[in-house]
């Protein structure tokens, strides 16, 4: 028997957008960046296992990122490469990165995006629906057999403006991960906890909320797990880092021999470091010239921020 | 030979304020609560250690407050009653808490304090210095004789308004206790870890930040470590809740027999234990009315919220 991380039946199925990016950054300007949260997700997900994508790109978009993919085991058959431009996002950070402005959105090919996805797709043990339209995350899990566990991402604009659908999407997935003006968002709650409560009854039973250098929480029947972010030197571009968090996170529960309380847990941690790398350089550079080891090394990192024996 | 939570060898002393602070809170008005920062933080430091006050009240300031005090293990004969009335801060908080405004200070007779330590103080184990005046809390520290560890708070105001003064109470404590924007306004960087290793540069060998309802990082030779805040369903008035953080580590690292790393990030926990009760109610209502019983509860809840197994 091989090895779960090469069978089949330990994959990641990532559906989500990929695309151009036009950053403002502190450190200048970074135009064309190779984004989107399949992109990111799929990457952060292939440390741990085999990736399968569903996308669309563009007859602009460069053969040598899905090139790059599939050498890192991420499976394109299920790019589309429809004819006209890929996606493209264009935003402006403030100069300490706590927040940042879209200046433009261009849907392009991604304006008639129906997800399809190749039958050996089928298979894949984790679903995660990257954050776009609800109705195409809804799509995607009833073309998928039946995974183990699904999650699911979004945002404030679907939040306020496809809330039936996105409702639609709760009720069918089993983890949800947004970060903490999101919830609020959702939850019409200003305070987190009785915001995870409410979202939960909506029906995922376990709620990842993303704090951004705070770290993130867990919520699930078992109570709250608290995991910090990497306290980086020097952070470069944000852009992307919770796509690369949930997708660590979705590729590390592939792998793992049984999901419970406790993998979801090493998870998150697994995940925070993999969004640290991401934040270390402009787009995926620096995602993509790590190592496991690397990882493996700042995993330790993290797990020592929250060393301390009970008195 | 007396245990150490009732030998004078394990007191703290405690360099603060004592006001009433009028409060517009999202759940009503609350006015004339007896607050401060010594007051706070004297309480929150009598659950592990006995407590010495020094600071100044008004002929208004009531007898029931020093009492009940007295009833902790709080030694108020360092508390100087003047003739005036006692300071008075006022403030409103935003609905969700996140933010609050100063509608009005009253110094009264704060404006001419200077602190006069009885003799029996002296011997105090931890010294806290209080938010107040930086040349005040250089005062404080010349009176002292070797305590063993000294801890500063201090403020925005302080930061921009007496930098000379702060700098020198800063080349002579152990630890500074501050808040994120606060030690970002101090080393003029706003990335955390380099801010923290630039104030570390200007003296304290230990630095604690706090970042209210995402917890508190602590800074020093040994690393970082991550302490979660509990994460309240009601959250009622944050008033006082930094000043109950820093309380609580005082008093646990004054009756702590080794003062190590890892005893400081226990006393973080600590202090975030004794944060949330403050927080619960409006003032001091809830922090005087829980027992160290309940205290040792919620620490086992946060000590909860950083379980995992490491993979």
């Amino acid at each position: 028997m091989s090895p779960p991380s090469s069978s089949s039946g330990s994959s990641v199925l990532i559906v989500g957008s990929m695309a151009f990016d036009d950053l403002d950054l502190p450190t200048g300007p970074a135009r064309n960046v190779v984004g989107g949260s399949a992109t990111y997700a799929s990457i952060a997900a292939s440390f741990y296992a085999p990736v399968r994508i569903v996308a669309v790109v563009g007859d602009d978009f460069p053969n040598e990122t899905l090139e790059l993919l599939g050498a890192r085991d991420v499976d394109c058959a299920g790019v589309e490469r429809a004819k006209g431009k890929t996606f493209r996002w264009a935003g402006r950070y403030a100069q300490n990165l706590a927040s940042r402005e879209t200046l433009d959105t261009q849907l392009n090919v991604f304006a008639d995006f129906r997800p399809k996805l190749p039958s050996h797709y089928g298979d894949s043990r984790i679903v995660l629906l990257g954050n776009i339209h609800p109705a195409l995350q809804l799509e995607v899990l009833e073309k998928t057999k039946s995974p183990k566990l699904t999650i699911a991402d979004t945002m404030n604009f679907w939040i306020s403006g496809e809330r039936p659908a996105l409702l639609d999407v709760l009720a069918k997935v089993d983890v949800l991960v947004v970060n903490d003006e999101e919830i609020r968002q959702l939850s019409g709650d200003h305070n987190l906890r009785r915001a995870a409560a409410a979202v939960m009854k909506m029906g995922p039973k376990r709620l990842v909320v993303k704090r951004g250098d705070a770290g993130a929480m867990l919520f699930d029947e078992h109570g709250i797990f608290f995991s910090p972010a990497y306290p980086l030197e020097n952070e470069v571009d944000p852009t992307g880092a919770g796509d690369t968090f949930a997708g660590a996170i979705a590729g590390y529960l592939a792998r793992a021999e049984r999901i419970d309380a406790n993998t979801f847990r090493q998870a998150l941690m697994i995940g925070a470091a993999a969004a640290s790398y991401c934040v270390e350089g402009v787009g995926t550079t620096e995602l993509v010239r790590v190592s496991r080891d690397h990882l493996s090394g700042r995993l330790r990192d993290l797990y020592a921020l929250l060393d301390v024996d009970r008195a």
